[in-house]
């Protein structure tokens, strides 16, 4: 069995890009996908993106905020690609793309977005186990390694785990728009 | 074909009660539901709440932010709620709480909850169409109609349909904390 | 982990509903819900319904006859509540009602009823195990109760373990219309 | 397209055979068949069956008493047979037998059987149509043709569609017993 | 639990036959059945019968070359049956034939055939056995019986085990084209 | 609607990847994916890259000689990667290669590829229609370009569509190895 690194990977080492044909069960009685088979397809690509940079089983700890702006048709096909921004201790946040296309690829567009947070687990006593850090290396990349300490606090806020007045960079950003 | 109502209705005219046997294919290797299957059925029972509420086809148009802190193993059986918290002129939110327990009843506890956002959608044009009132009556539905103009306004922000700037009722929150 | 318990219960606190949205693969070739895909709906919502009376795993013993007199579209939601009517020592019968509606919620009727039959198995050593009895409260729940003895009598029966001679209750059922 | 036929037609004509394997979501947590996806499997056999000797659309209009004695594990092979009996009017009654082995075929046994009752549709307008008759050729075929008269008078009664004191049948068949 | 006979058995004794329904998530957007889907089903009932005929588990060593003529539609029915032709130390050769009419019996017609090769494995140590000998009957059976001895040559060079100089029967038979 | 162009494209243009999770019921009860479903995969990736690279729709024409040597387990991570390799008038050949690891990225391995080629569909009339060229620019894209032309030639052969002696290509290569 191979050993487990806690070098610091890239981010291309775990990009993972699937991609789905909407079939007639995955949509809704007037032909929509239904946001919740787009969410489990989400988690799932992104799990696997997870699962390649921690080397290590992995658990859905966190989805934030997501918006379904541009409706997807049966037939369509869909790309995901997941890509993992910054680890912290023992979890790791994923971004998720989704694009959509027709089967001829005609229409191509950028669908949605969405941030995962997922936590490395131990095989044998299911414990959170830390995890290798993230080196970011284009723009892109650092941009969302240095967001990723915002969204966090975010989602400490609304898990309950922190208290709002102690979320120093939320409070810092509305406190600007002044 | 029924006439379509616009009446204000009582939350518990379109509550939605689901319930799930956790099987094989919905777990990961470490045999934990994995967080898109549950999101899934989360969209799925909101979804059919929506539509008893708005009397017409529903899309998603948003999820919150969704924690999971509590693991649901194979096996488990998975009961899901929802109900409508308020409308807003072609949109409803609704309110989703998971519950586990083991097949035997045992072990039973409340796991996570959501909001999602439906937009109510003409059966002809596809185009979004007004949606009728809530009327919340007990005091856990009055709270949960009450907040649900900030959480709206976050949704607003995080779509970037509303500037942060613009956010009245989180700019009055944060700035309470000081 | 919980210790099991052989108090009565009341009907309530195992009662189960489970909701579903007909899908395209749910149907025939005409749009109608194959009869095969609600039975194993109905199977599977009395089993839950059986395991939470029982505290136990519980397998299908028996159905009753079934009657599929108004037929369900693809893009309907069906809902369906199992409650328990009453035990023998090592089984439990479940009454199953199936209801359905359209996605507005519109044409809502009732579809069809069954009676399982489910035997309580022990974790270890796979067999039958003693279970609970039933505490019916209401009028309807009393009518069940007293209708089961003549149920099972069928079923034992129709599944050649008594002989129709000794068939006490049908007997004198027949009898009396003379 | 082809011309439907109303020419009686022989058993064989529409025998079908169906081979499933035990797969781990058909099975509950113990490892057994769960009897919702043995019935669907048993409907979907049936259905094919008597498509095949109506030379129409079919719906499920019953299912008579089913037991399920033998319990089937995951990654066994389950055989289905499912033959005509006999034609009334616009309804067909089909027998259906279930047989099991492992993978390796050793084990085999017959679990248990069932009568399925069928009613023809138009394609068009949705509406009953008639049925070919069927002729039995083996023993085995004339007793399934003979006892279906019976059958179809217990359906009768479980459906309310006789009263029990106008079945002649049943009662002669109880009276018999005295 | 039964023990595994190496005695040669004839090609009735494994003989499998599948029917499945062709429904929506099983067709493209066009409404034909897909390849892949096809592929799917032939490759279970090839490994039924080869599991029958070596009292073994089996997995799946090649598929040879398969062509698809003529397309299915979404609601056929399709019929796949699998005879085992010959065998080679610890692998069988399966031949499979498919055929498809519409839900009502009519329009039936053959589809295509492939010959699919399993490996027999131990339970325990997974790895290859012997299996029994195949016992050709009818003319038919011989002939498949003699032609796979041509179809395991062009495997073993297809897959790189043998070099194309030395595939005797190849060679012989181009060359008798000259 | 967008229209449908005919100019030759590179292979990258409509280069497929798609990633599955191995789940307990894609495998047999040894645990290890079954080749069916392997395939089944294999055509959906292709089928997608078919469809960009013609835009159009497509169908499965044939699928060369596939060899398994490399058992994949249940929990894996299945990469499958497609291009095309060559138009031909109406239909173009898809080279997939399928790789796998653990979920952890642990034990990466290339597991086997294979050849499909399909026909391109007008909408409207269900006819094929002409393709546009590939343009091959790697060496490696180049081989398979230059391959594709004696691959075809042994699918017209297994297909009946031209006889033995007219294959040039192959004789040729037989005949050289002489």
């Amino acid at each position: 069995m191979a050993e487990r690194s806690l070098q610091p990977k890239k981010v291309s080492e775990s990009r993972t890009v699937m991609t789905e044909m909407v079939l007639p069960n995955d949509a809704n009685a007037i032909g929509n996908l239904m946001g919740g088979n787009l969410m489990r397809w989400m988690d799932t690509v992104a799990a696997i993106c997870a699962g390649r940079h921690c080397e290590a089983h992995v658990v859905t700890a966190a989805v934030d905020h997501i918006s379904f702006q541009r409706p997807i048709q049966v037939g369509e096909i869909v790309t995901l690609e997941a890509v993992v921004t910054r680890a912290f201790n023992t979890s790791v946040e994923v971004y998720v793309q989704v694009f959509s296309s027709d089967i001829k690829g005609h229409n191509p567009r950028r669908c949605n977005h969405a941030y995962f947070t997922f936590v490395a687990i131990d095989d044998t006593n299911r414990t959170p186990i830390e995890v290798p850090a993230v080196i970011p290396l284009s723009s892109e990349e650092q941009d969302l390694y240095d967001s990723a300490a915002r969204r966090r606090e975010i989602r400490l806020i609304l898990s309950g785990r922190i208290k709002p007045k102690d979320a120093t960079e939320m409070r810092r950003f509305f406190a600007e728009l002044e």
